[in-house]
This record gives structure tokens, C-alpha cells and sequence, in this order.
């Protein structure tokens, strides 16, 4: 069966989940405080992200670019100079790379992006995501973002629906059996497991050992090969 | 003797010279007419650049960045928004590639861009060439950009010196004997004649038909196959 779509989990898959990063949400809002609350900011830099996906991707600069944007947009065009150069300057602190992907894994989707559309599949608030996924410099291998607040079967589901030709023809990657492995297979996908850290991997649920369609492999670098055998 | 540095001419060598093109120095000038003159602009546009070059490359993106941190600058953070937002709207116009490169030439540089240091050389003014560039889609290929009043050799000397490790080791494609060819094979590089009216580039200077470093191509797609051969 020809897998087309990749799901990618986040945090502990593709990098540690930083507790220091300071482009947050938070600090975004409070930039911005004077002229929108959060939620108004948050579903204007959702709106301004999806109208430049196809010219900005989800590399840093294209981030920086919507920030700028929603702040205009939301301050209607009063938003002050200091302001637009602390998003400057945020944007320059996230092209630095701050935000460290595991070893392997920059090659690893630079590799898998060629062959299949890739899909960041998520918990955790839109902002915060995007803003690491553009920090670890892998933005651009990705051509799509799913922030989800629960990893259901129907999730999966849906999202692979949406980008591609249904869950039979995809294979989600994560750290969680519970949430990355398990609802991923009971729709018709592929599904590999990248332990964290093992021990707790495996405690988070059973292990589908003998499930066809399930592989545990030690790095996100030896998702290429698997992916080719079973595809 | 292996090459390591490609020069190349920017307008009738990678596109038309494009008559119809909004984004110009002069619409910027005008947009921040209140704060700084024409020159003032140019030269502070030039160092953010260089400042940011790292990090944004040549990019449309990159360059927008760079307009709008100018912007900033130049007007100690007083820029009214409907000029941010100006600035923004022009970004996007390059990157919808407003400027289209002759066919071939994408492909040929993304291939030429994992051998060789590309450098793009050609006269006309900052701000322009490099919003060319940028709005080719092929700024990323290019990891330097020089602009320059006269082309002689002693401009190709320096350049390649500076780029590379000296003109012997670099190679100079463009549409133009006298200004591409001639003085880059004086300083001991390779060059290649790309024509783009044929009659008219035969009618610049008399062709340097034997010499051992020249070459006439027609198309720049040829170039890799040639400079693999001589390299």
C-alpha cells in the first residue's frame, strides 16, 4: 500500500521539549496587549498564517513576516516601533535555532519530505508549536501543521483525509503509544514508535508487538528505510 | 584546475531585463521620504543586509525583512503602519516571482549551488538587483551578491579573491563579451558566453573563439555539463 502522508509528533520526537525558549505566546500577547486579548491574537495569527502558507511555509522568516502582520492588523496599523522590533528580533533568535532537533532528524525529513507530505501532528497552542517548529529549521520540510487537542482515532482520521488519500495510504511517528501509535493503527495506518525515554514508552501503554503495520526503531533516522520496505 | 567560485550576470543572463517591476528603490525611497534621503536609505539598507546576511540569505523573504528593519531604523521607530504594511504587501509580490528566470536556469543553478560558491555580478543599484533577485526565487541559490559601476578585470580579481580562492579558480557566465567574458578571462578565469540576442552579443567585442577558457553555451541549463569537463 503507498504511504503518501508522514504524521510527526512534536515534542520528544523531533526535539526535547525546551523548558527555556522565549518566544512564547505569552510574550507575543503582551506585546500586543494594548490592542488585543489573547484569544483575538491567536485565531488572527491562525487566520494570517493559513492566507501566506503558500508564499511563507513554516520557515522563520515566513513566521516573523505573519507576527508583523497580525500585528498590524490587530493594532490597525498603531502598533508601535519598539514593538516591531522586538518581533524582529524574536524572528532573528528563532533563525539562530534555538531549538535543537535529535541527531539525525534534520537529515531524516530533509530525506523523507522528497517522498511524502509531511504533517506536524500536535497538543499544545498553535503559537508555541509553529514558533519551535520554525526555530528547529525543519519548517521547511513540513507542508502542513495540525494543532489537535486530543490524538483520537478520528484525528488521525481526519487529518490524513484532509492531506492525503485516507489513513491506509499514511504513517504517523511519535513518542506516545497511547497517543502517536495506537488510534494511528486502529484507523488503517502504519504507525512507529520512537521511544523517549524507553522505559517510559513503554509504560505509557501495551506495546502492539505484533500488530503488521507497527515498528519500534531506536532514531527517527531509521524511519526512511522502514517506511520504503512496508510501502 | 577545480573550480570553486561561479560569477554570474543578473538581467538578459538569468531573466529578462524587466521593464515592468513595482517593487523599485524609488517607490521605497518615496515611502520613507520623511525620514532619510536616497542615499542614506541605500547605504543603510546595504548594512542591514550585511548584518542579517547569515541568517536571511537572499531570499524574498529574507529581504523584506531587511526592508522593514530599515524602516525601523532610519525612522527611530516612528515608521507609520500603512509603510509597514506597504513594505509587507511588496514582500509577497516578490514572492509570488513577479521576475521569471529563462527556462532552465532554476534548475541548472539549484544543481550548479551544491558544487560551486554562486556570486551574483552585475551593475545597476542595490536595492534593485537584489529585489530581482529575490522575486526570481532564486536568491537562495546565491551565497554573495556583488554590485558593481564597471566590470574589469581587476573587479573579477578581487571579487574571486575575496569569494573564492582566486580568479584561476572561478568561472564567470553572462550575456556579454566586453563586460562577462572578456576581463574575466584576462585575470585567468573560465568564462562562458550565454547570448541573449545572438547578433547582439557577437556585436559587443570580437568573440575569444580559441582561447582554452571560453566557451559560447546556448543556455545556461549547458553550463554544469561544461564546468564539470573543464573543472
Amino acid at each position: 500500500m503507498p504511504i503518501t502522508v508522514l504524521g510527526l509528533d512534536a515534542d520528544d520526537t523531533l526535539w526535547h521539549n525546551e523548558t527555556f525558549y522565549r518566544l512564547t505566546r505569552e510574550r507575543f500577547n503582551a506585546l500586543l496587549a494594548d490592542f488585543a486579548d489573547a484569544e483575538t491574537l491567536e485565531a488572527e495569527i491562525a487566520a494570517t498564517e493559513h492566507r501566506n502558507l503558500g508564499l511563507y511555509g513554516y520557515g522563520a522568516k515566513g513566521f516573523t513576516l505573519c507576527m508583523l502582520e497580525t500585528a498590524l492588523t490587530v493594532s490597525k496599523g498603531q502598533v508601535p516601533g519598539y514593538v516591531i522590533n522586538e518581533i524582529l528580533a524574536a524572528g532573528r533568535e528563532m533563525m539562530n535555532h534555538p531549538v535543537e532537533p535529535f541527531p539525525g532528524v534534520h537529515q531524516a525529513l530533509e530525506e523523507l519530505s522528497t517522498q511524502y507530505k509531511l504533517v506536524l501532528i500536535t497538543k499544545g497552542d498553535l503559537f508555541h508549536q509553529e514558533s519551535k517548529l520554525a526555530a528547529s529549521g525543519l519548517g521547511d520540510f513540513f507542508s502542513g501543521v495540525e494543532i489537535v487537542s486530543e490524538k483520537k482515532p478520528e484525528t488521525y482520521l481526519r487529518i490524513f483525509s484532509r492531506h492525503g488519500t485516507g489513513p491506509e495510504h499514511a504513517a504517523m511517528a511519535g513518542n506516545s503509544v497511547r497517543s502517536d501509535i495506537l488510534p494511528a493503527l486502529e484507523v488503517g495506518s502504519y504507525a512507529a514508535l520512537i521511544p523517549y525515554h524507553l522505559v517510559w514508552a513503554h509504560e505509557d501503554a501495551p506495546l502492539p508487538t505484533d500488530h503488521p503495520r507497527f515498528v519500534e526503531l531506536p532514531s527517527l533516522a531509521d524511519l526512511p528505510q522502514w517506511l520504503a520496505e512496508v510501502s
